[in-house]
């Protein structure tokens, strides 16, 4: 299940700490998020927490991200997040420095490094354009830009800000042209996608206005039909 | 399976970041233990990694613990470790505080806590007789005490530093009389496990010994021959 | 100008980052809040900001402390404070653990020991009763209890949480006769002081109280004139 | 003293927390670098602990750093080192991210902000090329590469991993046209700096090498004859 190479708009969506999403009830989220977006085929991501990664990764069919993984080889590291582990549990891709899991630049380097060795796909997060385009030039998959400030607000990042998106997509693209460009904060309808990717980004990273949703299938359906729409506006494009 | 009110001694066996213990060898290697501890009688707890967690609780009929957890309630807290995910991934218990995974006092307290709501047993992790008593007053229900220049050296703090051990013993129960008192680093051998319980301690926590050893199960025989041998030589004591 | 052996209460004054006490503005405060205790008789400490100890110390004849060191021997640490640094700087004292800069507890036990051996005297900060009785084992010379959500309200914890004053007061002396108990959070005026002593505190530690306040020499009066209310309420008992 | 538009080659002298360069000591130092490097020509910059820079800001005459500043505004920050702090102590610039005090990607943007509203010049350190160049987008005044396996060895990064330097310098070149290039670890010799410059750096960072010297004015001597002897083998080019 490449994810490097999909040219698809992805939907990452983070599990975080909710109770919603804890255990069985991953369990079941992923299973319900996974049966909507194959009807859908909007292409989706999930990242739930690393004692659920095992479960989810066994039971729905779609990718499966690790919230985090620590800049460490095997060995004396308890406590820690092995890259070699989650890969091991059946995640193919990890998130690194999460507005709530920050970690040094060194540190993002080194786990950039530990999760191309065991075959893990990178997201690494930034709060500005600036430090986007900075962390884009450590040679990760995906870069995604969320300004803390939105995070979680249900205000939508690319209708609140969209200069923010359009600014990181420029200077992202002056550095490194292949690595794939999400955004988040806010993010909740199948709109907030639609305008990501009208300004340029490539996917999405969520977490409440799914895991929190009554009805997660009507949002998954909500993306499938904002991709479908983009898609059908931008068909005469590359014609 | 209470581990609190339990007067045996306990041998908890940490699998840190080791591969010889990550994924399916983890699963492998509990499975090893377990069965050796089926057979000998003395009393094992394990601590995988969080990925392995679930899979090795449903595997294995002995306490399991998680090696950190974060002093987090439910919610936006991405990439940490939450209490109620380890536990409804079957942990029973949890280490806070180990050596490779110190966390501020503010943490401890706060984990403890967590761990209480949730229902895990609490190892609290120190690196000095001094600290240990004072973390003893935190009401974990009990304490390792590890001196960090003996981590992983296979020299035994019960022979190499026993004084170490008594002197936390002595200052831990003069102000916490109910705690169990665990000491770790340099433990490979029953006869390190012997020393350590003539010292006061009621158990040990150990990696590398059990880990790293081509054959677990010889070094698990050898814990309980020294449990035993440690019980008849005290059976007269307390008759 | 021993702070250990002084039996008077300490009213200890932390400059925080305040710009209203950085740079001269830091050493004009010193010297009005000086001037007002040599005045009135109250014990009063001052922790400036590192940049401006050697300047505070140099001006004023009352006891300077450092809101921090790290818990490092002299060699090869950039940007972190050296022990021996603010000790040749002239402070008296340094503040550990505060809750705007905590550290682990095994950081505490070697920065006491440093600041030991350098002849600094050590205010150790905690968040709660338990942790404040956990951290007086590691044997500094003052312990702080200051409850976080208090700190910065202008609610002082002797009056809000007067209960957490007599617990941590009761559970330190249990295992601690001789460490010199202070509170904080809220402190403002001499009542708040009068409150504190009279819950067995021994001192206060404070920060907008006096660096915020248009009148600092006011409250300084106000606290000459608690401790001497206190004083002779208490005159017939110790006769 | 503007370091920013200098063209000159740069020698940051980091004192780090040697006892060789604290207090008394600091200044002494300062003085007799100051003296030689006067004599000599070379551009010197010092950057001493954060008790001393009042005092070696008032003693010589050469920009002065902090080895450090928080990514904070003034306020609540207790035991944190405030920009307009170090500023009003007299100091040019500041470090950032140095190996040995590294910060998270958010804190060096927020902190290279925070020194250009109070008039800091900024070195921000990285330990590869490519985090480096990444840092190089976020504008700071100069960039330093320092591989962190060679800090302390006194085994020159110019002469044991001259490709780094170049491949730093290519690489940050492509991204920030302005950026002064300093590369450091192991620097301790007058060919030392020669190599770095060769490679395209425009100065170097440096600790023990003058600091621990029994003579420190010899190696500045060193420093400076490397610079015009630099100079002189480049002179035909630019003309």
């Amino acid at each position: 299940m490449s994810l490097k190479k999909s040219v698809d708009p992805l939907v990452l969506i983070n599990f975080k700490t909710y109770l919603e999403a804890t255990g069985k009830r991953a369990v079941d989220l992923s299973k319900r998020i996974s049966v909507a977006c194959r009807e859908s085929g909007v292409s989706v991501a999930l990242a739930p927490q690393f004692c659920d990664i095992a479960q989810v990764a066994a039971e729905v069919d779609v990718p499966v991200f690790a919230q985090h993984i620590d800049a460490i080889v095997p060995g004396a590291s308890t406590g820690h997040i092995l890259a070699d582990s989650v890969k091991a549990a059946g995640a193919d891709g990890a998130i690194l420095n999460h507005s709530e899991r920050t970690i040094r630049i060194s540190e993002i380097e080194a786990a950039v490094l530990r999760a191309r060795e065991v075959g893990l796909t990178t997201v690494v997060c930034a709060g500005s354009a600036d430090s986007a385009a900075a962390l884009s030039m450590i040679q990760p998959d995906m870069v995604a830009i969320e300004p803390p400030e939105l995070i979680g607000t249900g205000r939508a990042v690319s209708k609140e800000k969209p200069e923010v998106v359009t600014d990181s997509v420029k200077k992202i693209r002056a550095v490194n042209r292949s690595v794939k460009i999400l955004c988040g904060a806010g993010i909740s309808t199948g709109d907030d996608l639609y305008a990501a990717l009208n300004l340029g980004a490539e996917g999405v990273i969520l977490a409440s206005g799914v895991v929190k949703s009554p009805r997660p299938e009507t949002v998954i359906l909500g993306f499938c039909e904002a991709v479908r729409r983009f898609n059908e506006s931008n068909v005469g494009r590359h014609s």
